[in-house]
């Protein structure tokens, strides 16, 4: 991947300032970690009252996290006045789930002027120290302007 | 759809008591509605505390919900034995989930003795009473036997 | 499904021309069999010069018929001078495609101004007389206006 | 990604005389370039028998080109006696197919017992020596084993 130029100069204040306001974030634990010009990363821990009937963290849990990573990636290349939206997204989960420490991260193959797809991975951190890829995903986001329900 | 014949006859109470196993829903206020062989429906209230920088339910809450329709959908003609995990789903979100409710209904397309494929609908119940379609999945699940991690 | 109205009056007569113009179906065999607004059937037929290793039609074959039927269906529901992009699909193989005659339809679930949502099915018409449903596809398509490159 | 050690020693030749095997390859143009454990790199060239309306390839060649060689990229890492089928496979087109020349990548991100996880890119090489990333897949696979219809 070559490095991107975003069109706002203030693409990273912007993209913190949003995150803040997905209430959705502070109620899971979700995390913002690094924002770059298409990249972004969030941190999301397992716990239990976010489980499913194995004790592995929901599909859905992680799924949240790593749409929330792809759409802000897509988001930093946004211009300022810009709002996102997820038109779909698919996650392949390829072990389960159980933590403790997930980083899941979201990177723009093609930053498009209405349509951006970015890829996301979620990596399990395990006590050791070892790094498990647990979960992929591809997301198809809109760049939305002029929509006063949609905006930043 | 033809009406499917469940392996096994307790399937109903099979699928409550691994759905209530699943602690994420009563954390996400996610109820189940209706199970019958091959379809279940769960229900999901908007609440402030899960969503996204607009005030909508978050993509991932829609997902959260939608997975679990369609694994549990999937489960409901699995053997007595068996233990359900989805391998990959895509979602397509086509309005902004404003709730007040939304009902999300799983039914199966193919039962297959390892892989199951089952399609996912969420509909939201307007005040007025109008119902929209606002998300739909398809959601690719695996009949799991003999892992003692992966049971029920 | 609510029954749909075309923008433009002449959309069947649209879509055949624009049928018709894509070359892959000649070389293929896919045929158009049905124009309603929001839903286009094709039909394909196995031949052995399509088939991949186990002598099955490729699954590259059926999400090919899948494609069109789906972008048609979302093509005759916009306006007279757009053209129809596929942005992204994703197929389900349910059964191998032996043949002799496959039906595909693409029904519309919802036609917006830029982007639309087609599900498709791929059935297998047997020698007995039975249907049975091989694939299913979910495809998100892109109106496009004012692009000299793209369009009908 | 870290090198991987295939089950089969012979798999490079198994998967050059499986590749062979798949009629259309011959019948659309798609050739076998590079095979290694977890990777498989094929090619395909513009036909104007194989575009749609505007002249470039239609979605459905280029799904067929990422398709083999996903299953493919899969299949290197299988036993000996295992056959190879495609589940599910969701593609994103990010820019028009208009040749001269594609390569098209299929490279492994698990591989399961049972399901493995392969990622596509298809990369369009244009005259002037430029290449440019036109559309991405991920599959799902599945290893079949014991099952007269479906092997190599």
């Amino acid at each position: 991947m070559t490095p991107r130029e975003p069109h706002d100069p203030q693409y990273a204040q912007r993209t913190r300032d949003s995150f803040a306001r997905q209430r959705v974030n502070a109620t899971l634990g979700i995390t913002l970690e690094e924002v770059a010009p298409g990249r972004v990363v969030v941190a999301m821990a397992h716990r239990p009252e976010l489980t499913q009937q194995h004790g592995f963290l929901h599909a859905g849990m992680v799924a949240t996290a790593l749409d929330s990573a792809c759409g802000y990636a897509a988001f930093t290349l946004m211009p300022a006045d810009a709002g996102v939206l997820t038109i779909e997204f698919k996650i392949n989960l390829l072990a389960p789930a159980r933590g403790p420490l997930l980083r899941i991260e979201g990177v723009v193959k093609k930053a498009g002027r209405q349509i951006s797809v970015v890829d996301g991975e979620a990596f399990q951190h395990e006590p050791g120290g070892e790094r498990k890829l647990i979960a992929t995903m591809t997301a198809t986001i809109m760049t939305i302007t002029g929509r006063d329900d949609v905006r930043h």
